[in-house]
């Protein structure tokens, strides 16, 4: 018996497996639907209503799906501390709390359920290629984070020193300057906090040459990493057949 | 007779060939030019009479064109049930629907004799390139595609959050905020949507520095894979080289 | 007498040739200051005496620059219709011609001057290196091309369909959102002109994934045939000292 | 005595010293958010009484570090003029200053101290090779800061002679325009400056299809000298594991 729901719920490969999976899936995007439409205002008593009816339902069924995995589990404790078995919880809980307590904004916890749709990415060898290429980056990623904070943190304070005087409203201390150097040094550019004096617009200048060229480099090393993986990947294949093929 | 006109619309080998396709390619241009100049507002009546008599001479054309390739196609369903067959057609039915029924929004399909343009791309090497090049990328796309989108989802999630109790108007529900989400990832920005609370100002911060790391890594994908694409045609170029040069 | 103005004005190998080589340069960065402050309302009658002042001073060492090589060209003719005489030309003739003639928007052809700077750049070895890159992805580039301009107008033909009917000012045409397109896809995003209909964001996402994955194209091809440019660099170094090295 | 406290300032490797650096490092730290925090307005007298003594305080801390590190130093002019010991003079000095003279504006230089943050990357190996990657493309480097200064500049007289008629109060000289060029070339696009006639369009149009093909090379240069420096690395590698493994 356990076994079989074992073979249903953790496996793939029978026609029951499959079709578990894909309800499943299909039920969390409902559910996240479901939680993205009821924030909208206005809605009909009607449709907050079905809306509220399914997501008992979702919730009932997830909390089975979620009694089920422990039950199968064969380290039951390994399960409910595991990465999916505590997404699994936090998704759940929230909403039986909330029955004794005012616990309606920690439903929002549901859309950690959207994780559980990374399992659709199955593709092993391109998952294997990313991390083998962010391993191999893991310190240039390190050193440039560090030096892109010092620079937004940098370009705050300058401009701060430009715009204060100019537009106290807008740039009124460092902590809006920092928010100026986000927009700015990603190239977003809302347009919300813009620098006016000719001071600030020539540091504006020289910071974004500099910030564009460092914007530059993480995909350049991401490029240069992952054609490094690929030429790995190669060579170990090469290795294996030539060994599979060697005679013995 | 049949093979006459096949050698001048389907091949450019012949003088006639290519100034029929040129005739053809320029006719689109134009076409598509007058479509465009239609939708201003305020035209003069001569020049909107003017812009019709032009459209019924195109489609005319257009017609003339369209049952000449099925006269010649050797497989004439196959033909109509093409890519270009079922572009040609869909360009010009809606003007012969429009008689009877009211249809002038339908035109608008007009537009699709764009992709006849795309014959006009003759480098067949650099496609071939590209062509290997995404073949090999496929897998990283969806995977890609996959995370941003669960990246755009949680941004606007987290930004409703932060954002709705200050500005009701604007992040009104998840999905004002999925529109914030995508304007502010691509750092397009428009500034028709800013976050104004300390808490969703820091949350973009941090959903930028990550959104900023994910957007560099297709680059790093398409250089990777065209320069694997490169070495791999050289080296079929280096075989075949060395095959014809080998003495058999 | 001759060969002696030759080696001033041609070579920078003897130091009166470099003296004179920086001179010009720094007249001709000078000469644009000057055009680029004469554009500022508000100037002092003062300042702007001393600019047309300065104008003039330029004009006659440019003009007397020019005869000099003219004068000491081996093929006079060769160099009147060279890159370089023909801008040489451009920058001085309007000066001449508005003393007769009301010529004063002409002489914005001056900011010409400023390809002479690009002799400022003597990487030989760099510029080559990029010369055989975008040799290499001529065709990629000439296919991104037309891809992008196919996938602009399609933004702006889809853009129109979904906003017109809100916003009948701002999309008031094709020709409107073609602005939009080029200001979206290029993440410029003014924040002038933005869709408000569910629609056209909807619309507005799609194009943006497309156009962002097409964007990223070109950093990957310039990465790719630069990489490739190296090594073939490199190749060739080897062979020449291999050459170099063997014995004859 | 002398040689214990080095031990203690310098090294790493003893506890001591470990928890010196840490200290010092979180101090920075906490030095840089008091002097971030003093900016914001309507603050309370008792916090800025709080954060002036914190400040006199770290002053105190590092003042009796700088002293140290002259005692310690064996060659103290070397270290006075060294990178870090000017900093760590330019970040107290002010401050001693300001006690004759009115220079609180001056204390802004205690932001420098987060240069010695720089100390917290440790990752030599990383480093190497982005150094060796930089100092590969340094030429490709100077030409593309040239062409990109050229091109924003003709951006700038180009969009001034299409806007300043229709818009003198935005692109009121070519200086305004220059902030416009570096805003739009950059894909910022604030919104606080932009063209309304065709003309200006169709030119923007022109400019940022030349600029992004611009800014796309950066990166591609970055990546393609990255690659580059990881292969000389392994060669070295082997090279240094091949003689290592030889027989003597």
């Amino acid at each position: 018996m356990k076994e079989k729901i074992d073979r249903i719920v953790e496996s793939r490969e029978t026609k029951a497996g499959l079709y578990f999976d894909y309800t499943i899936q299909v039920l969390i995007l409902l559910s996240i639907l479901g939680f993205t439409i009821e924030t909208l205002p206005n809605l009909s008593p009607q449709l907050v209503d079905f809306l509220e009816d399914f997501e008992i339902f979702c919730i009932v069924i997830f909390s089975i799906e979620y009694l089920i995995r422990i039950y199968i589990a064969r380290k039951k404790l390994k399960f409910i501390f595991s990465f999916y078995g505590i997404i699994d919880l936090v998704a759940i809980l929230p909403f039986y709390l909330s029955f004794g307590l005012d616990l309606r904004s920690a439903r929002v916890f549901r859309f950690l359920r959207l994780f559980r749709l990374i399992k659709l990415i199955r593709y092993n060898r391109a998952i294997r290629r990313f991390s083998i290429a962010f391993h191999m980056i893991r310190e240039e990623l390190i050193i440039f984070s560090v030096v892109s904070l010092i620079l937004i943190y940098l370009s705050a304070v300058g401009i701060y020193y430009f715009e204060n005087a100019a537009q106290p409203e807008v740039f009124s201390s460092i902590f809006s300057s920092l928010w100026w150097s986000v927009v700015t040094l990603t190239t977003v550019g809302y347009g919300d906090v813009v620098p006016i004096t000719i001071g600030g617009r020539i540091f504006t200048f020289i910071i974004l040459m500099i910030g564009l060229g460092i914007i530059a480099i993480p995909s350049g090393m991401i490029s240069s990493a992952l054609t490094e993986a690929r030429s790995i990947e190669k060579k170990k294949n090469i290795q294996e057949t030539t060994k599979a093929t060697l005679p013995e």
